[in-house]
C-alpha cells in the first residue's frame, strides 16, 4: 500500500465521519450535500434486501428528493425531544471500478429521549458507492440496510 | 511512525474489519480462515480471565476446532432468526515480538431478534495475538473477553 | 494530505484509544496524565451545553483537580461490581490553532453488572483540546457531553 491508498483510505472514513456529525447535530439541511446529483438513497430491512425488494421505507433517486425529504420534516415539526448518536465502524472498501468505490461499514444509532431514556435505535450497514467529484467523496448511492424490519419513529429520519 | 508503520496499523484494522463482517454475514464457514492452523481460541468472562481460569465458554487450540464448531453449529440447526452485529473500537497494538504482534480492541455485538427487539448481546474485549502469514495478518490466539459472567444465547456463537 | 498529516491523526486516534482503554481497565490512576496541568474537564449535558451553562456534573480546573477526583473516588470505596465498555467513533479535526487542535467524537458507554445485566450507560460527544506536550498529546481541555440529561451511578465516574 502507497501512500496514496493510505490517504484514500483515511478520506473515506472522514466521509462517514462528518455524515454522522451532520445527523447528530440535526444540520439535516447540510445532509444532501453528501450526495451526488443524480444519488440513489434507500433505507430497507436485510429481510427484504436479501429477497431483492427493490422499494424501502424510504426511497430516493436524486439529492432533489432528499432536500424534499428534509423539507417535509422540517415542515412536519413534529416535536420528538429526541437525540440521535450514530457509532460507525469496519468500513471497508469491497469494490472498485473507475472513480467509484464500494464500501460496506457496521453502524449503531443510540436514541436518548428527553427525560432520559436511552434505546438501541438502529443498527445494521451501510452498503454504499462513493464518487470522487471536484467537491470531495460524495455518495452516488447509499443502501442503509437494517437489521431489524422496521425503526421506531413517527417520520422516517435520515440515518 | 513512517509509512511502513501507518500501513500496518491500517492492515491490522483491515483484519478486524473482515473478521466482524465475515461474522456479521453468517459467513461462518469462513471463520477458521482469520486463524493460523495451531491457534488458541477462547470466549471467557473478564471475571474468570482476571481470575486465571484456563478455560472458557468456548475453548479451541487449533483451526480443525474452530472447523468442527462451525460444523456443529449449522447440525444444530437450531433455528434462531437473529441477526448479529458488531461494532470494533480502540484497537490498539500492546506488544510486539518478532512476527507477532498483540493487540487488543473494545467490541460490542447487539443482537436484532426477528421480530425487531434489539438487545445488547455482548461486551468486553478481544486480547489477541496476530501473526503475518505468506496469507496475511492471522489471529494466532484470541481471547474473547466478556464483561459479563455469560452470553445468553442457545448455542455459543463465535465473537 | 502528506505522510505527517496521516500520522498526526492515527497519533490522535491513538490518544482516545489509550484513554478509554484507561477507563475501561478501571485504571483511574492514570486518567489525570492524559491532561494538560491547567486542564479543563467537564460533564455536562447537550441540553445545558446548548443553553451555555457553564457548570457541569463534574467539574475541573487542573489536572490536580481530577486527581483529587480520583482519590475521592477511590477511598468512598462504593462497591459498584460493574464493568465499563467505551465505543469511540467518528473522531474529527474541527479546528486548529498553533500546537492545538479542536476535536469532536462520538461515544458509547456500556455497563455491564456483576449479575450480567447490560444497559446503555451513556452516549454523546467529546468536544475536545488537545496540545502537542513534550510527552505526546495531552487532552487541554475535554467537554464530555451527554446526550442525556444525567447519568445512573452513584458517583460521577471519569468518562
Amino acid at each position: 500500500m502507497q501512500l496514496e491508498a493510505v490517504v484514500r483510505r483515511l478520506e473515506l472514513e472522514q466521509l462517514y465521519t462528518d455524515y454522522v456529525h451532520c445527523l447528530d447535530m440535526d444540520q439535516l439541511e447540510r445532509w444532501p450535500d453528501f450526495f451526488t446529483e443524480d444519488c440513489f438513497y434507500r433505507v430497507t430491512s436485510a429481510e427484504n434486501f436479501e429477497a431483492g425488494m427493490p422499494l424501502g421505507l424510504i426511497h430516493a433517486t436524486s439529492r432533489n428528493m432528499l432536500k424534499d425529504r428534509v423539507s417535509a420534516l422540517r415542515e412536519a415539526n413534529i416535536y420528538e425531544p429526541q437525540r440521535y448518536r450514530h457509532l460507525v465502524s469496519s468500513i471497508k472498501i469491497v469494490g472498485e471500478h473507475g472513480d467509484a468505490l464500494d464500501l460496506v461499514a457496521n453502524f449503531l444509532v443510540v436514541r436518548t429521549m428527553q427525560e432520559g431514556d436511552m434505546t438501541l435505535f438502529a443498527a445494521g450497514r451501510y452498503l454504499d458507492q462513493v464518487s470522487l467529484t471536484d467537491d470531495g467523496w460524495k455518495f452516488a448511492r447509499k443502501d442503509v440496510i437494517l437489521d431489524s424490519r422496521q425503526i421506531d419513529t413517527l417520520l422516517a429520519i435520515p440515518l
